[in-house]
């Protein structure tokens, strides 16, 4: 017996290019071979449990707008009515992966005990349902923004209680997620920043959370879990300002903290644009670093300053992004998750469906046209010429030199460089010879 | 005899609130003594070279507006009149700094070693007029920027020989402000960044970067240069992206490259505004890592996607940011520089010089503010309440516990921690008795 | 007998700059007389039933953090008590004004039938406490964008069903307004507007709009009602774009459907910031074409893409508003409604007090410094003395001329004209003499 | 004889989809037909004579970067060099438009009569240059922001001689653009507009702005131009406010001045941007008023703040774009004017050509997908289907009817609207079919 929720739905299948069915794949063939592996093996696509099924359609200016057979979200029987919907449009979807916050799957009970037992039920729930599905869990997490005591942060928060409160749920989502065998666990942290500097001890603040980042991976250790830390940069929103503002300040603090080496990035394209930066600048700025661990695929509405979270539609842009993924060797834990949510009007089951597959199909024309340029190799012809004159010798061991000694060298030698075309345009060409 | 630029106009003098002479100092009195210490020496206000002095009110639509008894600025005699009328501002000022770019004091001549010779021969007749001028050099750079073989950056471009060229530059630079008694050297990447990333090795140039950094600290260690080195960053504007984009990201460039202890940042309030921060924000990073160098003090319209570079007008937000140098122990060799050009209408000697004026009214006015607030305690009051209960012994001790056991002692406790309100408006309205 | 929600808090009074009572007003005198006319005439304060009242704290990431003893707001029980509550703050801050949605006073019932019949009863109660309060109706309004079923827009809707309780909404609301005496009828399109072009056809939605604009227009004439009628401009939140997107787009649609002489703007600070403006260029905007009609007084975070409504505090940038509403004759039927909630970590009664405090002394510090402005008369006479050479009888009649007649007066008379500084800088210091 | 700039670079021809050729289109082939129209005559590509052959690569922070047989460009003589030039690129490129200012064709010669006369000469050289050309003049008009007279505006300048020497300057270029057989003539306000509030009189500068445009439209009646007068909105840039902000103020603009009948809108993407707007927003709005002209197309940076001109490489946001120009009847006058500009270090020739073979394959084949979606309807029978309940008689007649008979038929049949889906994942998905 199902949800009902998506009756008349039949199972998602790969139909081509040409077909004109709404509800099928015409780019996303899991099975086809991409660069020696399959495409699902690429692109590890994950849907997110909170956009999908516990977010209810509001904003800042209105109320819930879906109706969904598992409303109210106040009880255990609807977060298990919840699970069965989600297995449901997993199936439906073929899809590899989910992913979760703890009030996501269930609600909060206000008080750590309550917490802690409701989400053992409903993750080995989720865990019996396991058995008999394909969909594996990419990463977990806990939502320690929503609660009212998490208003003042969690791991920053200027009382020590919500540290300690922050501490334990931390430590059950990660057991959670072991328990369910997730590849990875990701922190964000939405309100760990501030609202104003002045209440703020940002030195305090971050050292308190360097420290309980640091305790984070030693339980990793301790329990055994092989999965992949990963930390989410947002600049703002809910805060004003987020202290894992972007890519670079992140890997700036895991510096700082001694955790360079235990914990990477989870990247998302809408964090991207509010941080002023494109997604494709984020994911190389990780790569960089050898700390690219997984994404968040949705889009940003460019005329709007919040994040819309929205699913992804254009080819060219995705396709760039997992060119950066591809070059930096592909995810190995990581994943794509859908960080995407439906607009507030898009009410019945049909544009849940549709949504992802729109999603995926764009994904999968991304990482084709990605695969097709690294193959072609034009790209990184063009890089290595640029950059030729750096594989001299001379080069080189300027590099070890000191500044009275080069100068000397261009005194000498008259060093007068011409400065050669930097080929944008003929670059961008050659990329929309393949998307 | 003068340039005859200023001719009309007397210098400056302190004539109290009340005056109505739009060309005396309402709150700037240079003696009056602050927390101690001497206006003055408290603000080391310095006027930058090259809006002063070296733009002739373009921009991207337009060409010069200005009119100047040295222009145009293509000849070294232009280049010691304008030196001239540069010490007959200071004077009128009474400024105790100025800050230059090689390019702002002379001509670029092409080729380094016309560039070296122009440069030493006018920083020789700089330093001579020094010797009956009271103002001092706050610091200077090597503009690496405008000449088109800069096009595409400077440590960080793809041709070692501008990389040569650079560091000649920077060596030619930092002895001639070594010569002229610079408390600073300060270097602002404008063009070390990208266009696109389709053409871009960005770990390739980062490490160019970090090692160029590195060989300007070994030589000013070298030479005996007492100054401070600094880094300046901005998001964009020249680039797409410049690679010091804000506080933290240079904080973790100088992190990686083990320059944290050598180098300090020289933050702009226009710049932090770019990269969507306050300029209190970017303050607060650089004081909490210890590596608040100096300021550049300008004011960016809040309605522009570009650097607009104005005076500083609104007193509120100069006291929060004064407030924050002074809770980091105020300027050592650091000062605060008009990096503030002139609107390109504002075509007379007296808008010149009323703009200065305007702008150390401005910052004296906050610098004030901001003592009063730090003499009366109230924001110091506030913190320290805010985070009192993390002096507590069993606090301190949780930080150096580990996931489990505060797990179990949330539970044995049942931890529910209460919120508490963060009283933001009242700590506004605090503020805004000062200002 | 008192709600309590305020026990321990005396009425605010004026206790002068000096005072450091944070409860007390330091600038704002309300019977202090500035260019002939009392402090509080000029500003008719008001306070906004929404977020004082109704707004519980909650932001897209997290639900209610306020506690008050009128939550849950589902009851007409709690309505009432969230009357006597405002009335009880009113009374302490001696506010002359409130102002209104429906479903601030109570809840939406879910039917139009009972959604008249409670506001009918909570306006009734309000009138009565009217009897024994001094504070007025500035304006009431229709929340016609929480409730689902106007999740596609009011008037624009796509479902003339959706256009028909809309105009019965307004109705009931406008005869609210009527019964309760307000002197102004306010419409704000929160989802008059798109969230894709793909599913919208603009100009149909647009000749719906004004056409229902034309009937509020008529149905005020028909019932008497003497107040304003007003449209708020926003430009996009919570619609990705807002038909009413700023004062020259509203004007430009106002005088399309043959409404500008029935019509006025009533302008808000951050709706004017979301937009790409200052708020004195969208009071000048409306003052320039004698449709200034009143203000909804916040500040929004520079730094923030989304409308964060906060309380006013930056005295130099409020002066500039008045400035611009003094020359414009100040306000006759409006006022300044503080469209402005508390930081939701704010949590205490005494918050909510600080907040209009500090709210209120920063409106009476700018509007002293602007009368103090209007009254010297330095921006005036430097107008003047800008545009004088439009004056000549010359000047005048080349208005009534043709291209031809000046280009041929531009060759016989040689015109060459020589540019004169716009003394940007000095007229900004002159503001700042009196900030 | 040519200018030997473009030597070794062959006609640019069709080569179809397949090809690796960068120098041969891939998708436009000006003779297929879509929808019983040639490409060519849908697209009207016109090459823009400033950014291709008059800017020499600087940017606020550098100089020149190209190197060109026509610099400097300061005589007649290189006027001409560079005339030829132009032609043997349009030959290159078979380019069938043209677009032109003054100052891009010669230099500004400081006076009004030598302005005259050498744009005389020059367009007297370039008409005998199209006798044996196929390439014709889309559009002129006259640059009045470069040359420091601009400096304060052109019609709003608060100068009458300014005005007067603008009104001359136009009507020339008016003539010119009539000699030459243009199709339209537009108007870029670029400092019609304001940097400061506190020294603008807005209204009456408007009213200036306003004659100005009429006397225009007279002229143009008086000497017999069909072409169309367009306006060019742009929100800031140069100045910190432009009258002509974007479509809806201009179009507000228009009819406040009754011209709406006379002049329409030249829309850029890169200024809908800078304005908050998609470019598919600026298309609907100007085409839902009847009032698009022509565009100008280019792409801008979407983490830049000012105005980037790059070459359109978005297919999918280029389909939608011609989506809205077909829908609105194709163009008629106007075309498509790549207002783009090479980014500063593409310094060859080879870049110039691939930049517009890039952006005219760009607009190829969005506009082949934006009339696969005409013709395939799916779009515009969504909109029927959405907005059918308007098409009753009950409905019109609402429309029709008043407040009070609509709010008894509310209370009368009890409406109570239902939402229905927006689709607009599904709408999404639909375009993702076409491009
Ligand atoms: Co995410
Ligand atoms: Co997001
Ligand atoms: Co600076
Ligand atoms: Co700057
Ligand atoms: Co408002
Ligand atoms: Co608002
Ligand atoms: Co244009
Ligand atoms: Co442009």
């Amino acid at each position: 017996m199902t949800t009902g929720f998506f009756d008349g739905i039949a199972p998602v299948t790969f139909k081509g290019p040409e077909t004109d069915d709404p509800l099928a794949f015409r780019h996303y063939d899991p099975d086809e071979t991409v660069m020696g592996k399959r495409m699902e093996d690429h692109l590890r696509f994950a849907v997110a449990w909170w956009h999908s099924f516990a977010w209810e359609g509001g904003d800042p200016f209105g109320g819930q707008t879906f109706e969904r057979p598992w409303y109210p979200q106040d009880s255990m029987d609807a977060a298990r009515r919840k699970a069965d919907a989600a297995f449901e449009m997993f199936e439906i979807l073929g899809q590899p992966f989910f992913c979760w916050h703890d009030v996501d799957l269930r609600p909060d009970q206000g008080n750590f005990a309550d917490n802690l037992a409701t989400l053992n039920e409903i993750t080995d729930y989720i865990a019996d349902r396991m058995k008999t599905a394909r969909t594996r869990c990419l990463w977990g997490t806990a939502n320690m923004f929503s609660h009212r005591r998490w208003m003042a942060g969690a791991a920053t928060n200027p009382d020590p209680d919500v540290f300690a409160f922050s501490a334990a749920t931390v430590k059950s989502c990660l057991d959670a997620t072991h328990k369910l065998g997730g590849s990875n666990y990701v922190l964000w942290g939405g309100r760990e920043g501030y609202e104003t500097l002045l209440n703020t001890d940002m030195g305090r603040e971050l050292d308190h959370m360097g420290r309980f980042l640091a305790m984070v991976v030693d339980y990793k250790h301790k329990i055994g879990f092989k999965g992949q830390i990963l930390v989410e940069p947002k600049p703002q929103e809910p805060s004003k300002h987020q202290y894992d503002y972007d890519a670079a300040t992140c890997i700036g603090f895991l510096r700082k903290y001694g955790l360079e080496n235990e914990v990477k990035l989870n990247l998302e394209q809408g964090h991207a644009i509010l941080a002023g930066h494109s997604f494709e600048h984020e994911l190389a700025v990780a790569a960089s670093e050898g700390m690219l661990g997984s994404i968040d695929m949705n889009r940003n509405d460019y005329q709007s300053g919040w994040d819309t979270d929205q699913f992804p539609n254009n080819v060219p842009e995705v396709a760039l992004a997992y060119y950066h993924v591809l070059k930096a060797g592909g995810f190995t834990q990581g994943g794509t998750n859908f960080d995407a949510k439906l607009r507030r009007q898009s009410l019945d089951a049909e544009d849940l469906i549709a949504a992802h597959v729109g999603g995926m199909d764009t994904c999968a024309r991304g990482l084709k046209a990605a695969a097709a340029m690294i193959e072609d190799g034009g790209l990184e012809d063009a890089l290595r010429d640029r950059y030729r004159d750096w594989d001299t010798d001379a080069a080189k061991s300027m590099l070890h030199s000191d500044l009275g000694a080069i100068a000397q060298r261009v005194l000498d030698e008259n060093i007068a460089p011409e400065p050669r075309s930097g080929r944008q345009e003929r670059l961008e060409n050659y990329v929309n010879r393949f998307v």
